[in-house]
């Protein structure tokens, strides 16, 4: 295994895609292709790029029992780029059967039958989940093939919200140690439940042996769930996320925001790459596709945007008829007219754009048309009229009446911003304080959980004075321990605890509040459990101190996307004063600590 | 590649297994790994046997869009048994991308990328057949992932019977030379057809250069049809095949009837290994189940049957009630009484059957129940006694009333043996022919089938007489080229031309008839095209003599199966008159002429 190692290069180079949804229109005359065409240039970047492994964040496919055609198609797109003599210049050191779910247990290029020079790891996507009596999902027939690198397969088990370990993928490259996190697709509904749910996720990090010589981990979190930009119910906030994580990749979004964006106090960056192929005729599909070259160096990464150029041109465009000086609402031709004119602009637009010397393709047109007060005109005769010329002939319009709906909304908008008990009464204290996002470092969530259900429901009228105190008792028991300096008081804790309760009635928080809470806990404490403690204070440094309190502010700053240099997250230097007590070696290959959202 | 040969070794071992029905009854409790297992002995079997490769004759899945859950199980087999060190002692030398349907057009041990131990080479039957746009069966599926050689597809076409070119894989282990023919599944009727219709199926042979140094090729044919034998109906009969085959590997049949049998005056054995999984209750599929190691040296092959211990028991009876004398016709217990006998009885030879050591699997059991006269007594009811005793509680007992049917099928077939002229107007030239087992070597069956063509439809008179003629110069003409022994004259040509018309009316013959016909046409002679001439006098040379006239009577004798030593099938030697004339060196991986059947 080490003899594939090339000596003195530390920087591990990843190139990161999502979404190729292989198959997808695969009846369709025109689009077939489409899937497999980016799905192959997306591999060819990766063996022009010479990265050392391709990271999907799934929905590799788009369906999970794809036809044999597509499972064919992929087999041999990845079979062509990935089985070679490329020598593989770095190793997975985790317990791989724990991290890999197939049942050969090992990542794919250790296996000496075959001649991997190109790995993939994925994580699977809402569409192509494991289902069925064995969990199964498609990815894991190209992972019994050995051409995949299937992770972040998790079993929630059918009682309850479910619970989950995440035994991460450890990588190194020389002196570069990668942890990489996958979490497939969960229903985002049930994500959620289970991330306000103390205990129900639990992240495994690194054993530490000894801490004077312990590497520093760069984290990957890669998941795949809906978030929380456009679509608030049921997506997965970006504040639930574990803190102790440095980068994370998120699948499942089709907008490409690929330039990785620092999230605010949670002290990792996020990028979002999304889809290789337009699934959906919106606005955001319009943008240009683009994949990550990312390389990380130590604790330092380097992200590159690399743009696709086998994508098909798609073009949007909105038109409001009532605002069209040349659209007359009682002659309908002038409709047509208008319209027509709109979309030979936009062909004329995808025209120009194509890259010089290739095939020109056909391009996507949508035109949202806002038809208020006007009459509707038949779309698909409309479409008839460019078979041949756009991609998508059948369906070029979307008839809308949406400023009537914007009204509304406005208006329904206007309502929720009143108090709604009925919401209330849905909401657990996890999700008020996630939502609000609220740094809880030293009350344990879970036991201000329960402490809020025995005063409701069992009328304990003690039950917050217990959970405060018994918390405040432990918080200090560890301050002591570990040493660090004199920062908890009883009082502080209990302002903690103040602004809690009264976040929970407004349930929003700006900014400054925030750093008033942040800058009372930058010295974070992990759940009491007394066999985790020494791991735990590993864990600790690795996390990002959030925006308030001393030279923490700064990390913040350095850690935005810089393309022309590495960047720099926060390591133990941002908190010398505690960092060479806590170096330990990793132990390959073994799982330490449990760390547990809060 | 012809580094991986070792020297000296002439003996190619096949082992040689069908109907596999991957995935069958998956979702049963007890049986759903019972195809898995089965399939997992004969790889097992493969290697313990040290063959050179696994030969499957079609329906290794069950159906052609498997679940993920069978996909990643076979997949994960043939990985466990075929990826590994073991040298390839044999190389594939014909055109592979003609004979080998992948796009990667070549057989799977030559990609330097995989070290593949043991080939498996396999045809579709009529459950994994290719299928949609792109013409693709599950078994393309593992030939991308380089775990399956794959052969035998065809493209037919759309219009009309079709018409098929048959690209041998060539394969040469030291002196040993196979021709391996592959024809996965076409449907019976059209495969009938188009074996009636004259250039339909084309049957390539390897290209002769010299005559001299010509190898001796042994040529198997694989295939994956209903046999004549049990269902007469749109079933292919053995007399259809080409006879230039040595060995005929007859897939798609479920009972096994593995030890090769010859085929009177066809010069050829067939093996019928018979399905490794049982997938209807019928008395055919309980007898042992068995595969084939074949040992095939120069033109020499051994065939050993193993049976295989990991098919779950069967027993199977059949019970008249009427013949039964504890039975009662008033009294519904007593019948239930005597069936659980028989059950018990049936479980408990199954016990005893069960090879010492091995976990005991729960038995299938089916009584096949005539009640004529009787009441029917609930199947179901009846079945529930049995959960946990036999694998198929719920379908124990066959309720029928097959003796009165016995008795209206002999009433019908008293009626057909009487002349059933509508019968007659569905039946071809070619098919009374072929199933009369008539051996017409100078008359060609389609020009036969013109001629009467044209005498019936456009009233040609001279219809016969051109035929008969023209047939008869072109043989002559042959004949003297080939400087063979004076044996055709025109009088021997008419006596066989009326004794086909004599057959067609009676459309059966029996064995001294056809010895009769045998011992005038010793010596075939293929169609007219003299572009082809050259090599079809080394088809001839390898066609079996039939029956009759001098040594090659006694040639076929030899043919005859015997475990203990290698056979010898019909050679050169036999007809050394005109051997040393004939041999030509093989040009490798080049496809000569043509050779048609008739």
């Amino acid at each position: 295994m080490f003899s594939r190692e090339e000596k003195g290069d530390n920087t591990l180079r990843i190139l990161v895609a999502t979404d190729c949804h292989l198959g997808y229109l695969e009846k369709d005359e025109v689009r077939r292709f489409d899937s497999f065409d980016t799905f192959e240039e997306i591999c060819s970047l990766a063996v022009k790029n010479k990265v050392d492994f391709l990271l999907l964040c799934g929905n590799l496919f788009h369906e999970n029992k794809p036809s044999n055609s597509t499972l064919v198609k992929a087999i041999e797109i990845l079979r062509r780029y990935c089985m070679n003599d490329c020598p593989v210049q770095f190793q997975v050191i985790s317990d791989q059967a724990a991290s890999l779910q197939n049942r050969f247990g090992q990542v794919n290029y250790e296996d000496p039958n075959y001649n991997i020079g190109l790995l993939v790891f994925t994580i699977h996507g809402n569409q192509d989940d494991p289902t069925g009596v064995d969990n199964l999902s498609v990815n894991d027939i190209l992972t019994a093939g050995n051409l995949l690198n299937y992770f972040g397969k998790t079993d929630l088990g059918c009682t309850g919200v479910g619970k989950v370990t995440i035994y991460p993928v450890f990588i190194r490259k020389g002196e570069t140690y990668i942890a990489l996190y996958g979490l497939g697709n969960i229903k985002d509904g049930r994500l959620k439940r289970m991330l306000h749910e103390p205990d129900a996720v639990n992240w495994m990090q690194p054993e530490i042996q000894d801490e004077t010589l312990a590497p520093d981990w760069f984290n990957i979190l890669v998941l795949h769930q809906k978030r929380t930009r456009g679509s608030p119910r049921d997506a997965i906030s970006e504040f639930l996320l574990p803190r102790f994580v440095d980068l994370v990749i998120w699948g499942h979004e089709h907008e490409c925001l690929i330039d990785p964006q620092e999230v605010p106090g949670m002290g990792f960056h996020i990028t979002q790459p999304g889809s290789s192929i337009a699934t959906s005729l919106i606005n955001a599909e319009a943008k240009p596709k683009h994949v990550l070259l990312l390389e990380i160096k130590g604790r330092e990464y380097r992200s590159t945007k690399i743009p696709l150029q086998s994508v098909r041109p798609f073009e949007y465009a909105e038109v409001v008829l009532e605002d069209q000086i040349d659209v007359d609402p009682r002659d309908e031709a002038t409709i047509r007219e208008h319209l027509h004119k709109v979309v030979n602009n936009l062909i004329e637009k995808s025209r120009q754009g194509a890259p010089t010397g290739s095939k020109p393709m056909l391009p996507l047109v949508r035109i949202k048309v806002d038809y208020t007060g006007y009459s509707m005109i038949n779309s698909k005769q409309f479409g008839q009229h460019y078979v041949g010329k756009v991609a998508n002939p059948q369906d070029i319009l979307l008839l809308t009446r949406s400023r009537q709906r914007h009204q509304t909304m406005q208006e329904s908008c206007n309502i929720s911003e009143e108090l709604c008990p009925n919401d209330l009464n849905q909401v657990t204290v996890e999700a008020l304080i996630a939502d609000s996002n609220l740094k809880l470092e030293i009350l344990s969530v879970d036991e201000l959980n329960s402490a809020v259900n025995n005063f409701v429901k069992e009328d304990d009228k003690t039950a917050f004075h217990a959970c405060v105190q018994q918390n405040i008792e432990e918080a200090i028991e560890k301050e002591s321990q570990s040493k660090s300096k004199e920062r908890t008081s009883s009082q502080n804790l209990q302002t903690d605890t103040v602004i809690v309760f009264e976040k929970q009635k407004c349930s929003t928080t700006t900014e400054e509040e925030q750093q008033t809470i942040d800058s009372d806990d930058d010295e974070p404490i992990e759940s009491s459990d007394p066999e985790e403690s020494g791991s735990q204070q590993a864990g600790k440094k690795r996390r990002a101190a959030p925006g308030g309190g001393g030279g923490s502010a700064a990390a913040g700053g350095r850690r935005k996307t810089d393309l022309a240099s590495f960047q720099r997250v926060p390591t133990k230097e941002d908190d010398a004063d505690t960092a060479k007590k806590r170096r330990a070696p990793v132990a390959a290959g073994r799982y330490g600590a449990v760390i547990r959202r809060n």
